[in-house]
């Protein structure tokens, strides 16, 4: 029989220690499980399904939140800092999960079930990308300004638009741009360049408006996409400069 | 009692010095007030109000040109040169906002209205942007002649398209092909990848022809976004070389 | 009487020297002509042009032609070396642009009109955007190899996307994806987002393979922008420090 | 009569110099006969063909899997070290591009003959474009881990899009927002800007669900571009740094 401590750090291998084999299958066999808790919960949505279907999908959901309560615990259980592995991210993120589950009695958990989704960020701790993401955060931190800047213009730039097409269609087409909410959607699915075609102007003043605002909308969405990449040139140099080339 | 002077100090620190938590205050409120002012707008379009709503929206609007009247006046009133204030960039915005209210009798002074949102650009002076603004100046100073080409040929792109999807569609689909102006229509929403579906060639040789403007055209696309971002990436690293590295 | 060697230097100032006041005017009358000449031929093709107009349009046609004439000729006659003139690219456009006016007889020349746009290429050397237009063409010879690479990769991208959804669509939709020539069509207007709406998977499969089909396309389009990008500002460095910095 | 020594080093510069005008030329023969045969499967996809039609793309099938079937033949003859060949990349695409023809007896064989296709990779080394190809291949080596984290987070966004607009719009549209999967639907086609129209929100929190999911997905949609921009730069600068300046 082995040890208390052996037992303690055989435990901790398993949950944390993505480098071993041991871990690093768990930990696998952990992101496969919310790939088919997120599954189910998808197909459980269909029309029409049959009441073998739906036996079987509640099976999944025993089996996932079963294996996510006993996990949970033995995190807690075999944590240094018990109540500080509760409150922190990874900690939360793993409550949420399972809470749900429980605390419901005839409600509809289905919403707070994709939260478990949150759970997949671990699988950046089994990727080893550290680097990459931090080239992610320290360019998102050279641009904060600029993005913050580029959001209000572009938020004004959205409104002058509903308010513009609103004048030039809202008489010929009273249903379809019936206020300036209305006139919003065109904006945002005009501006975005998806043009879904449920609204779109018909009049004469309507087009050349809409010409206007999407040469001055295109390259406005033209500048984040500018500052991104200025940025994440800009991480990655400095990154290189001050060490490990990869 | 305060002495005059010390008043005056007072109005001005309220009214400029938003490094001051009152000045500060003062600001997002008035910020706030632009928002409500818009919203309220906004909501008036929109069909089959109550006559209940509509008395609201009459009280926001007596509200916010109040506030706004006696801000401007404070403002004339404390500037060390009051004449330069009334004719400068923001004097002029400030007195867009509500003289129109105090002109029109009976008219429909909605569309003067939307010019409060210029009022917005206010906030740039609370948010302590002015190097993140300045990185833009700069950079479109630096791609001014290009973006001007670009312009020219993107022009010229949207009218050869044009005509030629006319010379495609016109037999096939005399009704939405009708004359190079509707032509124009659909090159618009073409070349800016918006397609919201009213008008799209049918014919072998017009869905050929689209081909080769799209190929041509979201080459073209291409060029400001890569422009801006070399003239962002310019700007900053020149910044950061003279002098203070964020 | 002036000599006929100051006519003739009066008349090159006049044709070519967009530095004097002179001929920058005549060169801006030109172009105003040239822009009158396309709306004309814009405004021929609508439907139900009264009498008058189209006698308005063809005065405008008599007026632009002779305009055009006379300054071919004068350009002829006042050139150093007038063949080399006739047969430059210049010269060719201004033949180009008259020609058919007097070849045609109950011919429908517009479509040959258009070919006037041409002519507005003149305006880059009005406007002095020689360094602009040079970073663009050396940006462009940078990348050609990259930029044939991606158009040989983009059309068997387009092709297999084509037969892809021919197998998943075409029995679900024998009228909409009916051979692989129509869905060529349905590939242009997705991995470009165009996305009329006039053609789409309805099957599941058929809408899984768009999703893989535009993750990847996505891939590829966004690497022209890059290759741009990266090419224009290398030139606009190497510019910079061979000299004249902006 | 030459001798076999001459013979075999006549058909390997025929097969495979094609830095000689005879190697070009038979190289270019091949790509043609691959177009052709591309272009023949494309027309059998057409209905209604007439009999002729259908005996003539006949023919061209016959003709190209001959001339395909002796230059393998010959290629695994004058090879070196003709097992090595068979079972290289070229070797096994040769062979995918006529096996099919031999093995089918009444077969629907079609969907195997697009993998000639693959042969037209053999293009590359038609045109000498090593260098440009590396660049691509480097620089895609140096983003690889950030596009992983990139396209992690990009199916979560599109998860949790389908999951958002399933809540707001199933209720109003049963048959359209069906269940997750018809969302998923959605989302592809909208976060990619595609907008075909055949699916989309029309409920006021649908809308501005969508409007949020587009702000913050086309964000994520700018990474990719700014990644590759960056790492295209660098490939290229290193690349320059190291020796041969383009």
């Amino acid at each position: 029989m082995p040890k208390p401590g052996a037992v303690l750090l055989y435990i901790r291998i398993l949950l944390d220690d993505t480098g071993s084999t041991l871990g690093r299958r768990f930990a696998l066999f952990i992101q496969a499980l919310i790939l088919l808790s997120l599954l189910a919960f998808s197909v459980e949505t269909l029309p029409n399904l049959s009441e073998t279907t739906r036996q079987a999908l509640w099976l999944v959901e025993l089996l996932t939140v079963a294996v996510f309560t006993v996990e949970y615990l033995l995190r807690v259980l075999t944590a240094e800092r018990p109540l500080r592995f509760i409150f922190s991210f990874y900690g939360l993120v793993d409550l949420l999960a399972i809470l749900p589950f429980y605390l419901s009695s005839g409600l509809d958990t289905r919403t707070v079930r994709i939260l478990r989704m949150l759970r997949l960020i671990r699988i950046f701790k089994l990727l080893r990308y550290q680097r990459a993401v931090a080239h992610y955060i320290r360019a998102f931190r050279l641009v904060r300004e600029e993005l913050a800047i580029f959001t209000l213009v572009s938020a004004m730039l959205l409104f002058l638009s509903a308010v513009g097409i609103y004048y030039f269609e809202h008489e010929a087409q009273p249903e379809v741009f019936a206020s300036v909410f209305h006139s919003l959607w065109w904006a945002v699915a005009t501006l975005t360049t998806v043009g879904y075609g449920d609204i779109y102007p018909v009049t004469a003043g309507g087009r050349i408006f809409t010409f206007f605002v999407l040469t001055v909308g295109l390259g406005v969405v033209a500048v984040p996409t500018g500052l991104v990449a200025a940025a994440l040139a800009q991480a990655r140099k400095s990154d290189g400069e001050s060490g490990d080339q990869g």
